[in-house]
């Protein structure tokens, strides 16, 4: 092992060489972790929404809290059921994306992506923000400081993925694993205990609500109904991130669309009964939750609640009661649902590179994503995400009730393009297919899909009617913009490749080689590449000199002579130093004098390591590089010399190669250091 | 006229072709004003400095104004008289850092180097403030805010000196004449009112001054040495800007020498013509000055001045008086003077970056500097020094008085040395030298240089003595980081040149090259790379395709057999969209296989012009090219394809290339669009 290596080791850490890494093929076991943080931590804040809104009649509504869970409850395994038939019939991992474009073509792919796009800032937003109410109740101190510890998260979280965060299956298994066992403790402690009556009630049971504006005498038929809509596709909220499996199915083991339709009928069961008992337990403990700007409607024993009346969400409420005398039980709870919501908004900063690779494939974003190497790329995609996140963290105060008007939008659109990509996908599907039972399958699928995209219809137009002024119109705005962004890419692709589609007359080869080598002064790097140029048999060869100075001029012209170089110099003298013009000039000359040939221009170039060392050296050379590749007929060569200290920045670009890219893991990708470990 | 003519002219104004542009060689009545600017303007703060100092020890002490004025004065005179001399000696334009650098070596010339960066900064910071605090006497709404006001007026010069501003004679000669003439009106015009007995007395005369702290009591002989030194070395700020000839002798009109000599003695004369004028007068009206911080030692009738007192530079008090009944005098002289301080900080963004080519032709400044074609390193350079200057502002307040303890230092570091130069070039001149009547000339010229050192070199050690403390250590801590920085930028320069030395195995030609032509479709740029590269008749050619989709491939291979190209195409697998590792790995195997051969990699790349189309294309290509450069025995040819948007790109650089540069005036640079001209 060389002392490079050594170094490399101790650099990188030894953890990324250990086996585990190269399975990155999921057994169902860890596989539900991943997919499963975004849509199990919704049940950190949906079920809040759901009383919130019913709140705006009083604490008599909550009544009805249960039967909007129930709805919520059908719809998501409607929408489960759907889902499990894409994950059969799409396993390459586009998901709603590729079913919408396969099946409705590109104007309802781009809409799919442009909603992907925005959900994936909201995911950060809406679960950083949800994150911080609970990192409130449990440490009192942050209570009012929510939106900045929530921005100082999101950055915490993009610096550890441009920083590239290995996700392990450990890193999701733990806390996933941790928060379904704390909720299944919590809600049987909570059960035990209403059976043998000893339920104690919440700490907000006391409070009296006073009902909002517009619903002070008992409500109609309408308004009820209207009522139950708003809490419903607030509830909504909890199908969020469902899809993600749909996603990932290449990360699956064999087989693999099985194994994923079993984890993601898993998913649904769990976040079903997780999401009723909380809201059951919730209601039965007497939780009392108003929207965060209308704690004047609150009173507790005929007088307002304090100024500073903190409001505690709903599972913080339920922990505390149930574990009333046991704090640790409590502050777990809390612990492991703010890791959960973390984990969430991580999802994010995975899905999102995943996505604009695909996208960039499709010549619908910059084509620099679409490749796994480019690390700027990716890290453009992360700062932009985190930054757009925290914007609407610090716009929306961190406040979920606020953000998750903006977030069921776009969950919704994708949900029902996809939906009705798999109708059309089913119906063609039918068309080729003669053998009956078959048929029958994809006849039952496409009546699970059509359910499916029923209830998400009825979903979406009732988000858009409650929504719309809430804040939904901010995220169709911002669907349209990415809309039009993405369009108009691949515009510009479409056109480059029209101009560039190759005729006959391409073909025709140049008639001579005339090549001019570059030289500043006469030492190794010019003298390879006099020596490539040679090897490179031109018509005509001659070293090119820009004088700008007399006596370093007759010096190189001794020292030419000298060396007895069998190359002649051409020198172009340029009184005002300038560099660039006069070898442009000089190339242009050439070629108008012989325009069927080609002029070839060697540049020598040192590569050097560090960054302070690249602004000393090579400036030049970029410039002319930059100007010559405008000049037709040129083709510009660079002849590397390095330097030893180019020996730091090979090692730097290695150790990048190797490094993790957010998104790696849920697409399956095997280790690339592993793979190099092997022809080593 | 083709269309591209036409909208260039549109666009670069016909002004700048007109035939004015042509004469770049100063006559000296236009050499004076462009290079007098920063010298005269002293004038608008030295006096301002002594009676400062002097009213430390109360208004009393103003008795000794003109005799601190006459010292200056025979200071300046001998200053003059010494780069007369270098003027002769020394007409490239090198000024002070070549003297140093050739007589006393590279240490001594990196000091004054060093000296002048400062002093540009400083010739910013203070010309600037001083401008201001003339705005404030004109205009009353911006007292109180002056640093405010010359940090807009720094980012507003630095914002015409990015665009590029022509400086042409008129530009100079105008508010130069403009503020000579003001000056001897107002001089003038106040001798007649003293000699007539007509003069007023200043604003200020009715103000008592209480001595500070320490010069309560009689002053003793040292005590009041000391005070006149102080006001001695505040006052010799007169002298920054005399040496700027020095620099531009090369665009004098010929016999530049003399002409350059002529005109010096004519700004020497002028300015302490002005300089004693000032002081006298101020003194006859009765000016008081006090530091702008210690307002609490002046009163008036008894009391304290008002809280809002306003204390106004002496050349508007004088100003103010002798103009009493005739307000466009007043306003006109405070304009003018504010616009010649302008000017003079112009200087300095003219200046900058003339020596930061000279120190990049020495190894001293990145080489990038040293090229007049690279419009990035000279922006970064103002960029540099407006933000430097701006901070001085900020941290002083805007107070030339602060500011000028930073001053003088840098200034007469430059001179003591350049001077002692002057002596050594003439020690070593009379050796080789029998002719009498040269000796005999040789021999004045270095008397009178050891006349200026010595003079200087008092100055200096006062300046030392009384400023360190109050700001001079800065200045000095300023000049040892540019000295460091200057000397390991040379070493690094230095180290890379021996480690490039030529020695004879770097002849060895390449014994074969394999050029392999990089192919994403079938389309002209692939074509002409290939039509290139079979041009230059390598000995192995084939087309290399990274394969990441087996559908693409599948079709490339298809059109590949079908256009039946004569090339073989190497499909290289990468499942994993890899794009870099592959091509690089694939590379380094072929010469691995050849250790004595040449890998010629021909990267076919689309030639855009927008911004943002760069941002889409060939991100992919400038990283494969980095990493190649760091791969031996390889070499990477750009086979440019031009799309139809290049053009916009080119004719952005061609208008970029005849853009005005900073200094271009006083190097004498030949306008490059006449030059241009001609040949068509």
């Amino acid at each position: 092992m060389s002392v490079g290596d050594v170094s490399k080791r101790i650099l990188l850490g030894r953890k990324l060489r250990s086996s585990q890494l190269g399975e990155t093929l999921l057994p169902k076991r860890i596989a539900l972790p991943v997919f499963a943080s975004d849509a199990l931590s919704s049940v950190a804040y949906a079920p809040d929404e759901v009383f919130i809104m019913l709140s705006l009649a009083g604490a008599s509504a909550y009544v009805w809290s249960w039967k909007v869970a129930l709805a919520v409850a059908v719809v998501m395994a409607a929408v489960i059921a759907s889902y499990r038939q894409t994950v059969h019939a799409y396993p390459s991992g586009g998901g709603d994306y590729e079913v919408a474009k396969v099946n409705l073509g590109v104007t309802a792919g781009t809409t799919v992506a442009s909603a992907l796009l925005v959900d994936y800032v909201l995911t950060v937003a809406v679960s950083i923000s949800a994150g911080a109410q609970y990192a409130a109740s449990a440490v009192p101190a942050l209570s009012g400081h929510e939106a900045s510890f929530a921005a100082a998260l999101v950055v915490l979280l993009m610096a550890m993925n441009l920083r590239g965060i290995r996700e392990s299956g450990a890193f999701f298994a733990v806390p996933t694993y941790a928060f379904m066992v704390a909720m299944a403790a919590m809600v049987g402690w909570g059960a035990w205990q209403w059976w043998s009556g000893d339920l104690r009630p919440a700490e907000s049971a006391d409070i009296t609500i006073t009902p909002a504006t517009g619903f002070e005498e008992p409500l109609t038929t309408i308004g009820l109904m209207f009522l139950l809509a708003r809490a419903f596709s607030s509830g909504a909220a909890a199908l969020t991130g469902v899809e993600a499996i749909s996603n990932g199915v290449p990360a699956f083991r064999r087989p693999k669309s099985r194994n994923a339709a079993t984890t993601l009928a898993l998913l649904g069961a769990i976040a079903i009964a997780m999401m009723i008992s909380v809201i059951v337990l919730a209601r039965e403990i007497g939780v009392r939750l108003v929207d965060p700007d209308e704690f004047d409607r609150l009173s507790r024993g005929g007088g307002p609640v304090p100024a500073d009346y903190d409001q505690h969400t709903v599972i913080s409420q339920i922990a505390e009661s149930v574990f009333t005398g046991f704090p640790p039980g409590f502050y777990l709870t809390v612990t492991v649902t703010g890791v959960i919501l973390v984990l969430a908004a991580n999802t994010a900063f995975n899905g999102f590179p995943v996505l604009g690779s695909i996208l960039a494939q499709d010549g619908l974003a910059p084509r620099a994503l679409g490749s796994r190497g480019d690390r700027l790329a990716y890290s453009n995609g992360i700062v932009f995400l985190a930054a757009m996140a925290i914007a609407l963290i610090w716009i929306f105060d961190a406040e979920p009730t606020r953000l998750i008007q903006l977030y069921i939008v776009g969950v919704f659109v994708s949900f029902n393009l996809s939906q009705l990509g798999m109708i059309r996908h089913w119906t063609r599907e039918l068309q080729g297919e003669h053998d009956p039972a078959v048929r029958g399958r994809m006849q039952r699928s496409r009546v699970i899909n059509a359910t499916g995209l029923s209830f998400t219809a009825v979903v979406l137009v009732i988000v858009l009617i409650t929504k719309f002024l809430a804040g939904a119109w901010i995220t169709i705005l911002a669907m349209g913009t990415f809309y039009v962004l993405m369009r108009a890419i691949h515009g510009h692709y479409e056109r480059v490749s029209d101009e560039l589609a190759a005729d006959e007359e391409d073909r025709v080869l140049p008639t001579r080689v005339h090549a001019i080598v570059l030289v500043s002064k006469l030492h190794k790097p010019t003298l390879r590449a006099l020596a490539f140029a040679q090897a490179s048999r031109p018509n005509t060869l001659e070293g090119v000199y820009v004088a700008t100075d007399a006596r370093a001029t007759a010096r190189l012209m001794e020292e030419w002579d000298e060396r007895r170089m069998d190359v002649p110099l051409k020198v172009l003298h340029s009184p005002y130093r300038e560099l660039v013009r006069p070898i442009v000039e000089y190339a242009t000359e050439i070629r108008r004098a012989n325009p069927r040939g080609v002029v070839a221009v060697y540049i020598p170039e040192y590569v050097v390591g560090r960054w302070w060392e690249q602004l000393l050296h090579n400036q030049t050379a970029l410039r002319l590089k930059g100007r010559l590749l405008f000049t037709p007929g040129v083709m510009v060569t660079s002849v590397p010399y390095q330097l030893r200290s180019s020996q730091i920045a090979r090692e730097r670009e290695e150790r990048d190669e190797f490094r993790v890219r957010p998104g790696d893991l849920r697409s399956g990708r095997v280790d690339p250091r592993g793979r190099r470990g092997r022809d080593r």
